[in-house]
Formats: C-alpha cells, structure tokens, sequence
C-alpha cells in the first residue's frame, strides 16, 4: 500500500482541546503544516462564528467537518422540536464555516429534558432519527451542505447514536437520498467500525453512491479503559488503518484524513504541540 | 406478551462466584428454586469434575452451558494446537456434566505466548476461528455435544470474540454444520446483541436452522463504567428484555433463560442469596 498524502492530515479539534483553545488549535494547526480542521460547535462559539470562520480562512485551512448535529430522539415533541431548532443553528453554522460536512451524531434513545433514557424502543429511536435526518435535509440541502451520518460503536447505542454499522448508515441514505449529491452521506470513523465484517462492503456500497463524506482516524486501545475517552493514538492500538484507508481509497475517497482522539488520560495531558508532531509521524507511519 | 416461565430460569455461575464456590452456588439453587445452572471450567476443576457432575444431578439441575470453549486465533501453530487440546478436553467436560452445549467464546486476534496480540489481521483471526470450530466439531458431533457460538459485543472484537453479530455467526454455522442438529448453532446473550437493528432477523434465521442452543440475559446499563464488569441486572438498564424474549419464543427457543453478570462493582459484593432473589424477582418482573 502507498503512504498516505501528508497534505490530507487533518486534525478534529477534541484532540487537544483540553489543553488549547480553538484559535490556539487553529494556529498549532498552522505551525504543524495541518491542512485541516474540523471543529467543535461549543468551541466555534466561544470564539464566535465569525471570528472562526476569519480565521480559519486566514490560516488555509480546510474545514472537514463541524462537530456535530443529530441527537434526533426525544421523549415528547418538544425535545424533537428543540432538536430540530439546533440542528438547523449547526447547519448554518457549518455554512458559514464552509465546512465539507455537518457531522451528525444521530443520538440513541429518547431522553426527557433531565436528559434520562425514557423509552427503550430503540425501534422507535430509529424511526425518529429518520424522520429528523430527512426533516433536516429540507433545509441543508438547497442549502449546500451535505449531512453526514457517523455509526458510532455499538456501545454508544443507548446514550449516543443507535445507527452503529455501515450497512445500517448506508440504508438510511438509501432511503432518504440515494446519491450522495444529493446531500446525505457517512462520515467513516474507524473507532467505530473497524470491527465489522461487511466493513469493505459497507465502504464500497457508499463509495458508489457518493457518499463517502468523511474519515476519521485513531486507534482502538487493548485494553480500553473507559468506554468514551480512551482512545488511541494510530499506531498504538489493533486497528489495520493501512487497510482500511486501501478501502477508503479504492471506494473513490479523496478527502482527508481528520484525526480524532477523545484521551482524557493520555493525550489531553500532554503538550498539544507535541500531540500535533506526533499526529504528524503517525499518520505517516502508521495509517 | 406473555410472562416467563418460573421454572425456565438458569443460573450461570459467574454471577454469583466473587463470594461462593461451585457447592454454595448449587446449593444456593436449589434453595432458589432455580432449575439451571451453567458453570466455569474453572470452578469446576476447583470442585473436580466427577463431584461436580454428581451434585449437580442430585439438585436435579438442567446445565444450560458450559463456560467456555473457543479462544482459537494464536499467533504460530503451537498456541493454536494448545487451544485445540484445551477444547476437547472442554467437549469431554461438558459430556461428562450433561450440558445442553459447550459455549464457544471464540477468541480475537491472535496473541503470541504473553498473551499480547500478535496481529491486526482481523480477517486472518476470523478463519482460524472457522477452522477451529469445524476441526472440533469432528470431536463434539459425533459425541452428541452441541457446540454454540456465542456472538460477543463488538467492543470485544480485539481480545475475546472476532464473531460480533448473530448474523455473522449464523453465517459460520452455514458454512461449517448447516442445520443445529448437525451439533453447531448460538447462544444469543442479550448483553452482545441487543443493539442489532438486525437481532430479531437473525434470531429468526437461527431458530429456522434448530441452532437456538442458548438464551443468556442480564442489562446494559447507562453509563456503563467498565468494558468488562460492569453489566446490570435485568430491569435495572435500557435493553428490551420481554421483546428480546418473545422474538426468541417466536422462533422456536423452549430453552432456559440464563442470567450472567459480571458485576465487580455492584453485584458481586453483595450477599449471593440476596443476589439469587432478585435475579428470581427480576426474571418474572422484567424479562
């Protein structure tokens, strides 16, 4: 397999977002020649949107991807209306950033306003994150921004996301917007679906209906100690990344390679310059 | 949907095992007027095999399973012959304690002799699994074994189980023993599975193809804290337990319902008898 492009490096935010800011990220992005950045809506305001956008623009950056919107499911109308209202915010967000994509974290089961799991049809979950994707496409498509749906591993089920395969993205798509011109794709994290047997399938299947919006790379830990932040850096995990990014490839991906490491242990403690350098060496290294 | 059955209630043993021994814990059945039982390998050498088989018989107890064949993937020749030697004497074990199958946790990716993982090549694990399944099915078929594939959650892909759907794991019956009377089929534990948009689809497909061998319940509870021992008792998390259990009814399953936590934090501190009432409460009340 031939080494990655250097140049499709490009690193999503909670990585070292522990320790820096986001104009600081933004200008460490600069620093480490990191070509892209996909940021977090909470960072995007505290800076403000404006600002952000100015300087990402300053910088030459890329925008791979805005974290995030989703989280459809609700235990009553105005929990999906609220929704609804903050997902249409994200899309214009992600506009005014000139981002690839809205990343959407599609929630998991319905939850009241204490943020309690209030229902366990996941049947149900389903069918509303379905509804709230296609509502939300209404808009972000005359719109020009394409939606991407992250399956999130299968333990983030009940609390984050009840999409958790690629099949299972794939077919939501196909319902809803069979061709990913059309403004509904996946966004391809390997944290969550490096385990799956249908994983080339599922990647080629998207790759023909153009909707492979989005990679997101890191490695899987053995053993992993906290079920939400302790992932790996590339390289000092299990995950075949040269594999996989073989699959992302011969599927039609030419988009970059967004590094994101949730580490509250490990990598978050440590100097964000040198989680950057290191990011820089893996990627080239390792995936 | 209907109530379970009382008397269809079984106990694996690693629920209980933090505070009593394999005597205590038959006993605690009996006094529990729990009617099965599914015992660790471990604890039955602890006990000896022929005394174990024999209190077990005079309780009158039903062994839904034995725990635990499989762990095939090794990185050279040596380890995977070792694991084959330590199956069979795992089939002579489950013969002489009269189980209704030996339960197959069919390993990860290969590990050297430290026990570290020796391998990324997921595809690689997977066939020596295949391999290793059919090898002792040459023993354990005609011997009147039932083996049962135990599909683990995927977050278990890397060091325990590389078989992570029913669907997967109806795929390797297929391919090995077609139809459950030929001695292969599944253990569906709701803990693994739950979140499968495609459960109850698989489910159906095993039952059409007599491998419904087992039924393991227990809940998942939010947040869950630890990637191992950290599973909840029945009710007290969010998977669907009466759904679960009447696409399994639907499907033919007339087998024992087997609860299994593993609880470091919770559970296993608690006084076992306490423990054997509320799993007898909770089977009626919420599964």
């Amino acid at each position: 397999m031939s080494e990655p492009d250097p140049g499709l490096l490009s690193l999503n935010t909670a990585t070292v977002r522990a320790l820096w800011k986001l104009p600081d990220i933004i200008a460490g992005c600069a620093r480490h020649d990191i070509r892209g950045i996909a940021p977090w809506r909470d960072q995007v305001a505290a800076t403000g949107l404006k600002e952000t956008a100015q300087r990402i623009r300053d910088a030459g950056l890329t925008v791979t991807g805005l974290c995030r919107g989703g989280m459809f499911p609700a235990a009553d109308r105005d929990g999906r209306r609220a929704a609804r209202d903050d997902n249409r915010r994200a899309v214009d967000e992600a506009l005014a950033l000139g981002a690839k994509c809205l990343v959407l974290v599609v929630g998991g089961l319905p939850k009241d306003r204490d943020g309690r799991i209030a229902s366990k049809n996941l049947s149900d979950a389903r069918e509303m994150v379905r509804d709230g994707i296609g509502e939300l496409l209404e808009q972000a498509r005359p719109a020009g921004m394409p939606l991407a749906i992250e399956p999130l591993h299968p333990m983030y089920a009940a609390d984050r996301a009840c999409i958790n395969t690629l099949a299972h993205a794939n077919a939501m798509c196909d319902e809803l917007a069979p061709d990913g011109r059309d403004g509904l794709g996946v966004a391809v994290d390997v944290y969550h679906v490096w385990w799956d047997p249908d994983l080339k399938a599922g990647i080629e299947r998207a790759g023909a209906a153009n909707r492979l919006f989005a990679y997101h790379i890191c490695d899987w830990l053995v053993p992993t100690t906290d079920l939400l932040n302790d992932r790996g850096m590339m390289g000092d995990g299990v995950i075949d990344l040269p594999l996989i990014r073989s699959w992302m490839e011969a599927a039609g991906y030419r988009g970059m390679h967004e590094v994101e490491i949730f580490s509250s242990a490990n990598w978050w403690k440590r100097d964000p310059d040198s989680v950057l350098a290191t990011c820089r060496a893996r990627h080239r290294d390792c995936t």
